[in-house]
């Protein structure tokens, strides 16, 4: 009469954050970290050697809409207390890239035998917390529709530099009718720390974006004639600051896998 | 050894809203309200039967970008006590035009004698509040620089009806850089009750505006290769509205020549 004992995979979008990072830690999820822990916040990991963290902290204050930092560990420490309880940032993002001299080297799945005493961990901001106020407010995400990368672009923008750290911004693009453009700045300017409000709308050519369908990275989205693009700073400027920098060591969080933090989205909300 | 008694005209910009009400009322001051009593919310004023001042009042519950109303009159009474202390709306605006059936029968500097106990006085925003805290961030108003009427639009965006009230909206049109759009953005969405946000930007064909050099109402001006248009609900919307509905009797102020209120702009911000 004893039915058979299920052992199904849990349903992942159901784990807390602390959950999901532990999952991560034991290895049990891979690959993206979209639609885990609903509502929290996901982050870009930089990690750099100690002599650069100081510049690198000062190009981050001079440029917050690119690189919005909200956490950063003590040199050495793998913990960063105020974005988990039980968060150790060498082992809970799916996946990892290192890198040496600006090269790519390794991707990996931890990254716990490579921590040093040296090292300094910086967690920033993600669209995946704005995004996620737009799509509570009904706005729409054409990359998400067509289920693709959001399209991002170099532009003639330059970040402020700081040391060996400058460079132009790269932007992500989300193609809005003008109402909902207008209705979009309202909604991401309560987020300056996760990038905040567009930085340019309209006129692609006024910050030196020549095709649309060509995205430097991610992948191209259709614009219909009654839309205008609208262009937010994107965490992959740091990214490729950090790489043009070449510093001899970095490490990154792979794309698309995240570290997930116990903060949720609406505490990043100002008003 | 006397020196002659000096009897020169106070500078207008240093009178409080108060005084430049009275000297308004006492035929002081005539025409444009412009710089006056800086900082004070300058309104538009609209003056209706009784029996029309319920779907009128709706109108604009339903219309709020539009036809923001600051403050309404008792029937037949003629202080708004909210709006100022010793204020009288039959009097205290330099200029009002008399409508009849729809026509405009006739401008005077006083209504006073036509005022009954039938009529209800509506007290709309107006941009200049909102221009105000515009200028104050340092961004441009092209109009200004030109010296010109701000260039107003009728649009195919209908507005929502109520009893005989109903039509288009009415758009007004500043020119601004992409990134200065998205400031204006945030900065007047802080006055809901003054148009508060643009309503639409770039695309002006989409609203149904075929030629950005000839505007409905005001003046044509400069639109620079790195600007886009900006539209934000017009005042002019309402004063449509009730000339389209043909009331029996209405009055409203003359073009320019706006009710000086005690409050404060910075008062009208909701954050």
């Amino acid at each position: 009469m004893d039915a058979p004992m299920q052992t199904s995979r849990p349903d992942r979008s159901l784990l807390t954050a602390h959950e999901a990072r532990l999952a991560c830690r034991r290895g049990e999820i891979t690959g993206s970290t979209a639609g885990l822990a609903p509502g929290h916040v996901q982050a870009n990991l930089a990690v750099l050697p100690r002599d650069l963290a100081t510049d690198f902290l000062l190009f981050a204050q001079r440029n917050p809409k690119p690189c919005p930092i909200i956490g950063v560990s003590a040199p050495g420490e793998r913990r960063i207390p105020e974005l988990g309880e039980d968060l150790d940032i060498a082992t809970d993002i799916p996946g990892y890239r290192v890198w040496r001299n600006g090269e790519l080297v390794e991707e990996r799945r931890d990254v716990a035998d490579l921590w040093t005493d040296d090292l300094v961990a910086f967690v920033i901001g993600c669209s995946f917390s704005f995004e996620a106020a737009m799509v509570e407010d009904g706005l729409p995400l054409r990359h998400v529709e067509m289920g693709v990368r959001v399209p991002m672009y170099r532009t003639t923008i330059p970040c402020r530099p700081a040391g060996p750290f400058g460079g132009p911004m790269v932007v992500s693009m989300r193609p809005l009718k003008p109402a909902d453009a207008i209705r979009a700045v309202q909604i991401t300017s309560r987020f300056p720390a996760v990038h905040g409000a567009p930085v340019h709308l309209g006129l692609p050519e006024a910050i030196g974006i020549h095709d649309l369908a060509k995205p430097d990275y991610g992948d191209p989205v259709r614009i219909g004639a009654d839309e205008i693009p609208v262009f937010w700073a994107c965490g992959v400027t740091p990214q490729s600051v950090i790489a043009a920098s070449k510093p001899a060591f970095a490490i990154t969080h792979a794309p698309g896998a995240m570290l997930i933090t116990d903060r949720r989205n609406t505490e990043f909300a100002v008003i």
